[in-house]
């Protein structure tokens, strides 16, 4: 029901992920007629693979997430988060009211136990492929512990999805040690003496997209309005090319010549690819769609969440963070020492 | 002497911007022989409004800026600044070290009375035009007394600048009250009384390059990484247009075609042309240079001095300045009551 579009996209979304992928069984969580009408759209669709499950409420876009707590029983949200506590799901997929979908997702599939707080981790575009940067806005006060903790679940995830030792930093100011702000001093102090992730120390902005790291660390406040910028600053400078291209009298050739240059562009650097949020640190998969995912976007964070049940994500990282855990706080005691 | 380029950059852009304005005197300070054996391959520059100051010292790049300030007499930072000081100069361009001419400017310049930190701004490229964004790194650690400052700051510098009532925002990750960590939201309280500037509230990370406000104020930790992040994506797109515009048997038409739509891009976007980030709230004009400028961007960091100073704006600022931050005086104790 989420997202700027709500059944109109996630209905064909699923319809179409379907079709694509012949293990997938979804169950589309939302009110009864809004779901019906859309599904009418498509009457040649397969939908035996597909089990509908009604909620009467929906949470708003602008839900303040302390009432949405309080009553959630009867929502799309609430009623989704539930299938995969109960074990009838294994992942839910949301482009609703994050900070919602945060703190439902803590109440009803609880913590990994030593996780402080969960954290929100995407896949961006680099120049020599992806990174993963967290966290995005669930944390906008971290610690030093919040970001050593982004850390470890940043690290194992992506080694999880295959990654080998894949190279963690942390964003600063600067790359010198007397650089950054107290919280990202101390958690470089934490992080440093690891032997069981591949910290690599801090990096700067302009780094993330030289694809210096595979995992990025920030604390939401930071992560949330770098993404939201760079994204803006994507559509900006795309939107000048389709202006630029369109004037002249050179614009129909130029615009046919062009065409697989932009398709490559397109391909590697288009924001749809990229959609699908992980929540991480829940005792469970939640994949976060961005608000403004069309069709073809909300097909790209079900991929995400096929991933993860895939590599058994919630498993690997209790199994391999509870020995992190420890470390850590053996560290930090040393550390404040 | 400053930046990744030295007086190879900074004396032909100084020679370059005195052919451009007949009005412009320069004081071009540095060591003795890097700056004669630059200027030999220049003999047919005019090169009478150049006054050459020999300083034996440069501050590496890379230098502690505690250590700077105890040692800086002979610098050439610290004896251009001492030119502004002593009224001999009217402002300081350098694309040196930051952290370290910022300690030497509040040390040689002092700060304008109430002002507790400088913060460094810069304009930047958006949909609408261009945008100011404040602080850029001067301040990792920012309360919320210092953020309300920044935006008097950055809006009675751009009002200097000819802009009327310039929309002033905070950067958040949203737009609603109860959003962002405990600084934005006290320096939200401090603003929205104020009849003086035009505060506008919060704006998220995608509206700055949409160009809703005219200054964007945030701490230097998230400045600093989101304009170093923006620059490295825009280098990235850039990098991946060259190179798919260098394949296939088309690229040569392709490319020429497109020279014109690169051409109205490089206009409105090129980082060059944003170059030249004020320190404000210093009692004098200090300009920084981005350290990677070349010649030409050097030279819009001038311009921006030669603006500044036509300008008038550490007179401006201390003028209007002083009644705001009396009234931030009474609107804090109100407030903390």
């Amino acid at each position: 029901m989420g997202g700027d579009y709500g059944p109109r996209c996630t209905v064909p979304a699923c319809l179409d992920s379907l079709k694509k992928n012949p293990a997938l069984h979804i169950h589309l969580v939302g009110q009864q007629e809004a779901i019906e009408q859309e599904l009418l759209l498509y009457p040649k669709a397969d939908t035996s693979r597909l089990t509908l499950h009604f909620a009467t409420e929906s949470i708003a876009m602008d839900a303040v997430p302390s009432a949405v707590l309080r009553h959630h029983a009867d929502t799309s949200m609430g009623v989704a988060l539930e299938l995969v506590n109960s074990g009838h799901a294994q992942a839910v997929v949301s482009a609703g009211n994050t900070g919602a979908l945060m703190g439902l997702s803590k109440l009803i599939l609880k913590m990994i136990p030593g996780i402080v707080r969960p954290a929100i981790m995407t896949a961006i575009p680099t120049r020599t492929g992806k990174s993963h940067l967290l966290d995005l806005g669930a944390n906008v006060n971290c610690t030093a512990e919040h970001l050593y903790q982004f850390a470890l679940l940043g690290a194992l995830t992506t080694e999880a999805a295959g990654l080998r030792r894949p190279k963690v930093a942390l964003l600063n100011v600067g790359r010198e040690q007397i650089k950054g702000n107290s919280q990202v001093k101390e958690a470089h102090e934490l992080l440093k003496g690891l032997s069981s992730i591949n910290y690599i120390g801090y990096i700067e902005g302009d780094d993330i997209f030289a694809g210096v790291a595979d995992v990025v660390v920030c604390d939401g406040f930071v992560g949330n309005i770098l993404l939201k910028a760079t994204e803006g600053l994507a559509q900006m400078i795309g939107g000048r090319i389709r202006q630029e291209l369109g004037r002249g009298i050179r614009a129909g050739l130029l615009a046919w010549l062009a065409a697989p240059v932009w398709r490559a562009l397109q391909k590697d650097l288009a924001p749809e690819r990229y959609n699908g949020a992980g929540m991480l640190g829940l005792n469970g998969i939640v994949i976060k769609s961005h608000g403004g995912a069309k069709r073809e976007a909300f097909q790209y964070a079900i991929k995400a969440a096929v991933q993860a049940i895939e590599e058994d994500l919630p498993s690997y990282l209790q199994q391999h963070l509870h020995p992190l855990l420890e470390k850590c706080d053996g560290e930090k005691a040393a550390c404040i020492e």
